[in-house]
């Protein structure tokens, strides 16, 4: 603010705020929450698209000493009723196009309701609202009638500042606990990672309910830079704002890759070069390659809620610049090594914990250290011991480490295919798969086995219908270019593979449709 | 060294070192130092110019959980022995062509002398170091013999990593408390605000002694780049090496760049932008506007020794680029705002610590907080309190904060001269009259006055004496430039100015040669 205050901060669609207006907003924000009561330390959670306002309370929740709660805006009514009462939510932002949703959460919730608030986020069907007896604030007159409050210094940096739960495919989500440090020390990392600075345009197509926005929501308002708000990601409006806006970062999930490849905007190269900052799953090289044959510099991050989003990238080497797209796509699949804020990345035995040689091919959990791994689950000493009880956080990745100190994820330690005493990675066979040209998607598990203990089971999505291969050929065609003990078994066509909200291959709903189609008829 | 383990860290003269064996060689001098009996917390104190083992010691003394005290090399026997002394060094490096230094400070060292290390730095006259009755442990044989160390980690980030001896110009220096935090943070923010990354090469022009280096020391490595070491500033060579190493980034105090400029070779523009970081003293921006002419991206940093270098940057809008040289440079003489790793800036009065208006006029003391400013000056309580015992750093600088927040000195408090009620900035004569076509360098101080209480009294250096103006003229010219009670009353011709080794105006000399001008004969 001090330094930009009249350089756009923000841009939301049709309006534009200064840094000047941003941080006015945020004190106001701050202020209101003041005036309502809210506590140092106690929750605001807020369900909404990439707005303004969602940047706003990253800031305004802080300086009233609040903990911010983004909660993920694709969740179902239940879970939203679950983390509002396991965090004891004060204070609910939410975007008028999910009030149905808030609705639902409210009447699941046993815990008092929290204090409500409305963001018209102009998607216009409040059709309902009328009958649903809710009475929120509204977002805008709360702020008009605020007075800017002096923002709150917290008294420890390791005070909490955001509260984010895992996705959780199993159980209950678990509250990830964020420190005012942590960030900071993030958001800089984050900064530098991606070279971030006072020209940056960085365009919002992941969700800042993610790990914050995998802390880009402070990243960019650190570099000076412009943050461009995007609700829903549609592929060719992102081809049409890099254009429009002079976009040159932003952050997505592989899929949202796979989706703009989908398009036929993107047979026209970008007019300037955009850093797309990948993770969350790990991305396929063919796909890499073919966003930078169209003019993406592609920067593979690996992380987790647990690590405040990014905490390892695949740092691109100069001598990589010669080489082929798909010669270089194959070692940006990469997860790489430890950004600026962690302190020590390590593949070690989950037993004896100790660290497995660094030759590409010994298999080891990923574990990290630093001030960026969360200071542990809210209200879950057990969950907290078991993943960092031992000094150090155990993703429960399965990874390699090369010679060059580079990782290389093979597996969730509970996707790792056991089959005749042998690992097999899962990802190393969708990775040459994918490689098969009539192959649009594809995702493998393991079968059981009376004889081999587990087989690979792969499921397919095929570019189209009409040249799909036959399993016979398909198989014959793995054989040519993997270990035959890695080779699948078993091969199942399909239109669409399950997904989360975030975008990870839910291999748990594969494995269900694989009991059922081995079930006894 | 995980990351780029081939690519070259330093180049000093013939010898380039990768990463792999920068880290080697470092985890070397660790164990060497731990088998000579160097315990946590002890100091080893290093005295020489900009090589690879000034580096080396960078990473060594710390991996060793010793803490690195780089004197200034410039400095006396008698200061060298009071630091030495002070600090309590156990061990001392040192570059062979210093080594008659090392044997008179030794001479005048009441405690027990240190453990002595001889950097050979094939300066050649190591004639008298036969009779000298020194028997130093020669540093590449030392290492060679050593076994690499297991690096330490700090039991606490706030244990001391540096001690930074300030440079005085009253009474004994004093030793500036660097924390592992602080030396983290500020080499990060200064990898930030200087952009480096690794397409970096660094021209070590700046001396490592100075506050190691601004913590570039660290930063460079930091971002996986080149330094590039120069024992002597030659400005010949600093040109001749911009273009033989493509030199991207380079530090300087302001009189660095004023050598430069004089020299033939400074007419031809450079081959590719090269960013040049000054400070140390306030530069003038007929300097900076030629520098800029060249090919030079000026970058003005402001800090001290108490705030492990750089704590503010004159951070560059990109407004100004539309800017004549000129224009911009007179804008870029200011301080700026603070930096990354500064929480805070504020102008204050000393007394009441009320800030005073961000209005371009008034004038207050410059206070920094944040994770930057030392943890104190060591076994000196006293001289803590009185700099930062209200929370905030007291620098002991006169400023004033423009509108849009940026901070420019006026003056050190010392400096300033009051006349008839009035203060009067020296540095802003200083800067109008640097503008003066004949004037090549010039120092303003007060004199005393019976009526005015003190009046300005200009020392000027003209660029030739042939041409110098006589005093009538340039007073002339002064009063068409300036309000007329910021004139100089005096006027006194010199062919240069006495400087610190640290390339600051000594007022105190000017001062104390005044004394003996206005002395009755």
């Amino acid at each position: 603010m001090r330094v930009h205050p009249e350089r756009p901060a923000v841009i939301d669609g049709d309006i534009t705020l200064s840094y000047r207006a941003f941080y006015q907003r945020s004190r106001q924000l701050a202020g209101a929450l003041e005036a309502m009561g809210l506590a140092p330390g106690e929750v605001v959670s807020t369900l909404g698209m990439n707005s303004r306002a969602m940047l706003e309370a990253h800031y305004g929740v802080p300086m009233a000493g609040g903990v911010l709660n983004a909660i993920n805006a694709r969740l179902d009514g239940a879970s939203i009723a679950f983390i509002m009462s396991h965090a004891e939510t004060r204070v609910l932002l939410f975007d008028r196009s999910l009030r149905h949703m808030v609705a639902t959460a409210l009447s699941l919730l046993a815990s008092p309701a929290p204090v409500l608030v409305e963001i018209d986020d102009n998607a216009g069907n409040d059709d309902t609202s009328a009958h649903d007896g809710l009475a929120p604030h509204d977002y805008e007159s709360l702020l008009a009638a605020s007075s800017p409050c002096q923002p709150r210094v917290p008294a420890d940096e390791r005070d909490c500042i955001a509260l984010n739960y895992t996705s959780g495919t199993t159980g209950n989500p678990k509250g990830v606990i964020y420190s005012h440090r942590g960030a900071y020390l993030n958001a800089l990392s984050n900064t530098l990672t991606l070279k971030m600075d006072d020209q940056t345009v960085y365009l919002w197509t992941l969700p800042m309910f993610h790990c914050n926005g995998w802390t880009h929501t402070w990243a960019v308002t650190a570099a000076g830079g412009t943050h461009v708000c995007m609700r829903r990601v549609e592929p060719a409006q992102v081809l049409e704002m890099i254009h429009a806006r002079g976009i040159t970062h932003m952050a997505a999930a592989p899929i949202i890759m796979t989706m703009m490849l989908d398009r036929p905007e993107a047979s026209t190269p970008l007019p300037h070069p955009v850093l797309l900052a990948t993770g969350g799953a790990s991305p396929n090289s063919a796909i890499i390659a073919r966003m930078s044959a169209l003019g993406f510099n592609v920067l593979h991050l690996y992380g987790m809620t647990e690590t405040y989003g990014p905490s390892l990238v695949c740092q691109f080497q100069p001598e990589w610049a010669t080489l082929t797209h798909e010669a270089r796509a194959r070692l940006q699949i990469r997860q790489g090594v430890g950004t600026f804020a962690i302190e020590r990345v390590a593949l070690k035995d989950p037993v004896t914990h100790e660290d497995v040689p660094a030759d590409g091919q010994s298999l080891g959990h990923l574990m990290l250290r630093g001030n960026t791994i969360m200071q542990g689950y809210i209200k879950n000493p057990e969950a907290t011991r078991e993943a960092m009880g031992r000094g150090w956080l155990d993703t429960g990745d399965i990874a390699v480490m090369h010679e060059d100190g580079y990782i290389e994820i093979r597996d969730r330690a509970k996707d790792i295919i056991i089959s005749g005493g042998e690992s097999i990675s899962s990802i190393e066979i969708e990775e040459i798969m994918m490689s098969h040209p009539a192959i649009r998607e594809v995702a493998v598990i393991a079968r059981p086995h009376d004889f081999w203990g587990e087989t690979p089971h792969a499921f397919v999505v095929p570019v189209s219908e009409a040249d799909r291969p036959d399993e016979t050929e398909l198989l014959h065609w793995c054989r040519e270019h993997m270990a035959h003990f890695k080779v699948p078994r078993h091969v199942t066509f399909q239109t669409s593979l399950p997904r989360t909200s975030t975008g990870k291959l839910q291999k748990y709903a594969l494995r269900e449709q694989q009991k059922t189609m081995m079930a006894p008829a």
